[in-house]
């Protein structure tokens, strides 16, 4: 690609902003100084924007600094979002991404407002019918691709097929050393387990399944995501979504009792000596701001949404994951995903 | 409650059994040497049992022998359970109960035959449609029932009510000293999240609510489910088979790379000898040996399904658990929630 990586930013979006979400430009700047491969357009109340970039001293020729005079409120419903958006610094990514000046768009901001936006500018792929949200979650040998993450409380058979067409191409664009290998999340791993459309869906990805596209791997149990077998792990948004909420309230509730545990007397405070760099080790694999950045696909390019919550070391890993899905040319993977698909007579 | 607590078990079901349960019934002999209000009713090849007993040198008048010619196998389908399972330990357990003669039954067997021969034996409870499987599960302020966790994949408002109603008993039943809590797993804690069903159900335990039965706390999200603000669980067996599964799954891998975080080297193992204490007590807490059976409840008599591969501990804990719900009088707390669910006016 000879043609600079173009990232779209909400700098306006999700708490703290836009000091934090210029906090983590800086960092992704200092991370890329090396590459000249990139622009960053920066969306937002321009004054403020610039005075938060003299105080980080960021001096780039890689940004390029956009006024929007509004800015989506928290409390915004999607269902009034279109009617209440224009003008605002996520819209305007959004728009600059159709017109071609932008490749993707990252916002920390209102996820539905986001999600509805996006999908209203930027339009479904012809072949797909339902957008999803992508997440990545650590496996033990690397990371997984999970969706959908809740923009779909209810699919069909169709929507899972598609969901591991888009969740294949997200994985070869990021990581293009790998082989994606699917699952479809169930309650058991036999063939007859789960709901009559998991058993079509699980039927027509087994004839789908290529070395090219994706390997086709059957059911998976939740117990399971993480042993790093398979690698795209396909469900519906319901259970996308609390799946990932629970991995999150127990990765919690494990680590809170851990320190509990390691601090609750001398004699263990004394261990934390010996232990901290190990423990370090063990806490930054974990540290959910490496994760931090759900992926919209299924759109004529694709959004992230950073977590509102994060800091700027978090908000860095979403501009980073923007970075890598372009320089993975993750819509010609979808493409030629969804060609295939086609393509084969189940 | 004059009558002792009369407690059906299955020798023969799981890994390594008749010895691994006669090894567990050992535990619980011990730790219950002080009272004289049960009984062990175990089922079995006698002469089997009856070896195992003697290498365990248990002699107790509160275990009482009973042959059984046959066992029901692993790759047994539900489906021709009934034909296959007759004069089984696991079967005879269930008619011992139906009989009266004991209050409970207690099974490491297959998990599919075991729900269809005690529905199949017990029969429903006039007012409830479905059955369904409830699990402990630790929280930050002591332990939550969740349910359903498998039985049912598909389930209707109904079936979330009456769930809500099983669980609290359950709740309460082991629990006398403290509120069941219930709480619906959703995707979001406002109102409008979820799908029309959940709304539904939703509404009708709101009318439900009240101090004796229990108190309604509306949706929660799975990264709560730990945080000890509800006790009581309630969604379908797809959702709650992958929540659970997914925590265990999170929690193996934690663990995991923690052992490695502090066995890497020289400095982290000496770290080992000063946390020692500590994190023995971590690794009790999280022991899923302590949370080991699956109550089915909605049927005319409690049944505890033993995880298969638990060890001798485990096997106890279950046992154990079996004493506290029939101690509890779980029956009489359902059939006290079922009148006040048909009461209200909803």
């Amino acid at each position: 690609m000879s043609k600079k990586i173009s990232i779209a930013i909400d700098a306006m979006g999700g708490d703290n902003s836009p000091e934090k979400t210029i906090a983590g430009i800086k960092i992704f700047l200092d991370k890329y100084k090396t590459k000249d491969d990139f622009i960053l357009n920066i969306f937002g109340k321009e004054k403020e924007i610039k005075n938060i970039v003299n105080k980080y001293k960021i001096s780039s020729n890689q940004i390029n600094i956009i006024n929007s005079n509004h800015v989506v409120s928290d409390e915004e419903k999607p269902l009034t979002a279109v009617k209440n958006s224009k003008n605002t610094s996520m819209w305007d990514c959004i728009q600059h991404q159709l017109d071609g000046k932008s490749d993707i768009s990252l916002s920390a901001g209102n996820t539905g407002v986001l999600l509805v936006i996006s999908r209203m500018i930027l339009k479904m792929i012809n072949d797909v019918n339902k957008p999803a949200l992508a997440g990545l979650w650590p496996n033990e040998n690397g990371m997984n691709v999970v969706l959908d993450l809740g923009a779909n409380i209810e699919c069909s058979d169709q929507n899972l097929v598609d969901f591991a067409e888009l969740g294949s191409a997200l994985f070869k664009s990021l990581f293009p050393n790998e082989k994606p290998k699917v699952s479809l999340l169930n309650v058991g791993s036999e063939e007859m387990k789960g709901t009559e459309m998991l058993k079509i869906a699980s039927q027509r990805l087994r004839n789908l399944s290529n070395q090219d596209n994706f390997i086709y791997q059957g059911y998976i149990e939740g117990n399971n995501i993480m042993n790093g077998v398979s690698n795209v792990i396909v469900t519906d948004g319901f259970t996308g979504n609390v799946a990932l909420k629970t991995a999150e309230g127990t990765a919690k509730f494990i680590t809170n009792n851990l320190k509990k545990s390691l601090t609750e007397n001398i004699i263990s405070k004394i261990s934390l000596i010996f232990s901290y760099f190990s423990l370090k080790k063990f806490k930054d694999k974990l540290d959910p701001r490496k994760y931090n950045g759900a992926i919209f696909l299924g759109l004529n390019g694709p959004v992230v949404k950073s977590h509102g919550g994060i800091d700027s070391i978090g908000f860095y890993h979403s501009i980073d994951l923007c970075y890598k899905i372009i320089k993975g040319d993750l819509m010609s993977q979808i493409r030629k995903n969804l060609n295939h698909s086609k393509s084969v007579k189940e």
